[in-house]
This record gives C-alpha cells, sequence and structure tokens, in this order.
C-alpha cells in the first residue's frame, strides 16, 4: 500500500496535453489576414496550440467552376466583402489598403511561409505578409516584396527563396492544399479542431477555440 | 422671459426616435431561421424596432447564374452548412430537422407574411413557418402546411390564401425582392440600417444592431 502510494506520489498529477487547432489560410484572402491578426492572442488565452497551415484556394475554387475570387465573379459580393472587411480592420484598428490586383498571386508567400513554420520566424513572415499586402496595399507577388519581408527574419533572405523553389516545397504545398480539399475545406480561413471538426470564416474563429477546448 | 420657460417646460424633454433595423429574410433559408428566432429578443434588449421584410432569393440567384441554392451546387458547402446550423441550433435549444427538398418552395409563405406583418400576426406567422420547416421538417410549399399554421392566427385561413394570390400582393414581393437587389443584398438574412449599411448573415445580427443603435 505504501509503496503504491509513493509511486503515485511521484508520478505526479496528470498533464491534459494542450488542445490543438490547425488554422487553415490563404494569403490572398482578407478574412485569412484579420484572422491571422486575431489568433495567436485568443489561443493563448484559451490554452491551445494553433499549427498554422498556409494553403491555395484557387485549385479548390476551380473545381467549384471560379476562375477567379468569388469576391471578383459576383460583384454585389465583392462590394459587400470590402465594406465588411472595413469594419473589421477598423474595430481592431488596422489600417486598409485594397490591393491590387485582387485576389493577389499568393504562391510564392505560401511557398516561403512552409519553410519559416517549419523553422521559428514563420507566424512573423505570416503577419508581416498581411500587414504589407491589405495595410499598404503592396503586391505580394513581387519577389522584392518578399525580400524585404524576410531580410527582417533570416539571414539570408535570397537563400531562403531559393530553398522555395524545390521541388520538395512546391510538392509539400500542393499535398497540403489536397489535405485541405480532403477535410472539406471550400473557403480561407477555415479552422480544423483534433477531432476533425470543421470552421469556415474570421468569424468562427472563436466558436473553433471553444471547441477545441473541450 | 417667463412664458418661454414654462412653454419650454411644457413641451418637455426631447424624445430620441426608435431607431430602426430592417430584416431581410428569406423563408427557405437556414441562416434566416436562426435570426428569426433570434432577433426579437436582441432588438427589444437593445431598443430597436425591426421591420421584418420577406424576399425572394431566387431571382438574385439566377443574376450570379445560380439556378438553385449554392449549398446544393457547391457540396462542400452545402455539408458545411448544415453542420453548422445543427451546432447553432444546438446552442440555441432548437430543433432541427432538414426539409426535403432544400431549398423548399417559400413563395407563398413569402405572400403570406406580406399580409401578416401588414396586419399583427406577421411575425408569429413567420417564426411558425420556420419552426415547421426546419424544426418539423415539413414541406411549407405544400397549401395544407400553411393553412395549418394560419388556423392559430386569423379567422378565416382560406380567405387569406386567397388573398395572398391577388395581383396587389404577388407584386409587393416582387417589388421587394427588387428593393433587397437594390440594397446589394446577395444572400439572406440580411440587415440594413437606416443608413443604408448592410450586414449579411446570422452571424451579423448583434453588429447590425450596435451599428443601428449610435
Amino acid at each position: 500500500m505504501m509503496k503504491s502510494a509513493l509511486s503515485l506520489r511521484s508520478i505526479g498529477p496528470a498533464v491534459a496535453p494542450t488542445p490543438t487547432l490547425d488554422f487553415w489560410f490563404e494569403f490572398a484572402s482578407p478574412y485569412s489576414c484579420t484572422a491571422a491578426i486575431r489568433i495567436g492572442p485568443l489561443a493563448k488565452a484559451a490554452g491551445i496550440a494553433v499549427r498554422w497551415r498556409p494553403f491555395l484556394l484557387g485549385p479548390i475554387f476551380k473545381d467549384h467552376g471560379w476562375p477567379t475570387s468569388p469576391f471578383n465573379l459576383y460583384p454585389a459580393k465583392g462590394r459587400y466583402m470590402w465594406r465588411d472587411i472595413e469594419r473589421i480592420c477598423y474595430g481592431l484598428g488596422l489600417p486598409l489598403t485594397q490591393p491590387e490586383p485582387f485576389p493577389q498571386d499568393a504562391v510564392l508567400s505560401a511557398r516561403v511561409a512552409l519553410i519559416g513554420l517549419a523553422d521559428d520566424w514563420g507566424k512573423h513572415f505570416c503577419r508581416a505578409i498581411y500587414r504589407a499586402e491589405f495595410g499598404e496595399g503592396r503586391n505580394i507577388g513581387e519577389q522584392s516584396v518578399i525580400v524585404d519581408i524576410l531580410k527582417h527574419l533570416v539571414q539570408d533572405a535570397n537563400a531562403t527563396l531559393q530553398q522555395s523553389q524545390l521541388d520538395e516545397i512546391k510538392s509539400r504545398l500542393r499535398a497540403e492544399t489536397e489535405q485541405a480539399r480532403k477535410f472539406g475545406i471550400f473557403g480561407a480561413p477555415s479552422f480544423v479542431t483534433a477531432d476533425g471538426e470543421l470552421f469556415w470564416g474570421n468569424d468562427r474563429l472563436e466558436a473553433a477555440l471553444a471547441w477545441a477546448k473541450h
């Protein structure tokens, strides 16, 4: 008896594993931008570890027969979205500049983000891309914009850029996009809990965190 | 001087007009259903008068080249919506049954609602339609379902049904749908404030009420 009690004491209290939430985002997506800015503090307060998972919406939109963003295909929807994003950014105290063109070519950003997220500078890079794109209206499809951001985060920005062109990175991004499709993701941002529950949209971030916690 | 002071006193303190919010809804729309259930108590607490404005999404979807609901056209979006509605109804303590067919033919409900909303039984009718459709899975395209509901609200259900077939009612519904399109409405529910601010979706109800108030 005594021994057993001692053993239990030496094991100590059970530690519950940290709940996780997958945050699927697309760099061209305005609502992904506001979610990326909001998710850090909210997840920290909820005690949830977030996995940042960039992917491309283009191939998924093509499944729907959409050659571009639905915000361009359906003008009333597009006008509404920009006004809604303006209200949300105002509420968050964020500057907003509509980037030209919209949607931006986000392939390079997504590839570089995959490298950074496997290292320790990924989240900083993602937020910096969103600030450049939607805060300052810079064109993230331009290599020079990516380099400007990388200079603050890595020793050799050009080496990282070269790495992003490796087949390994390109096929990882394709695999991530395929994984998103398999989860039933059809827009961004989306959130997927460890038990496979899907939430779509910046406005579902709080609900996704609450689900991940229980 | 004395007279002027007396006059002011007899006028009394200025009374601010009650702020208003237009609630645009479509009877076939699941998110319009949850908004219809939620809006009454929330608007009352906020001190806002709500104008209920049924309209038809079909003609607006046709502008987008959609012959039916986008939830049918894009299966991943549809699967997500039903799960999302299930979570929302669970949170509100509401039963949910997916109606067949989806979307339901909502023209008759909308015409009858226009009559009821000009009278004193309109909101009761709208909520009863939504409960029958999404709570019990009844087919609101069937005249008998409408009559069952009307029996509890009006003296002569069949007379109201006949009234709903008058050209005056038919053209009022067409005019309302045209008005919705002019406001830039592309989905339901939508909310429009007195100063023309548009909010889309059940999840924007609180933001719309806050805007209407300030």
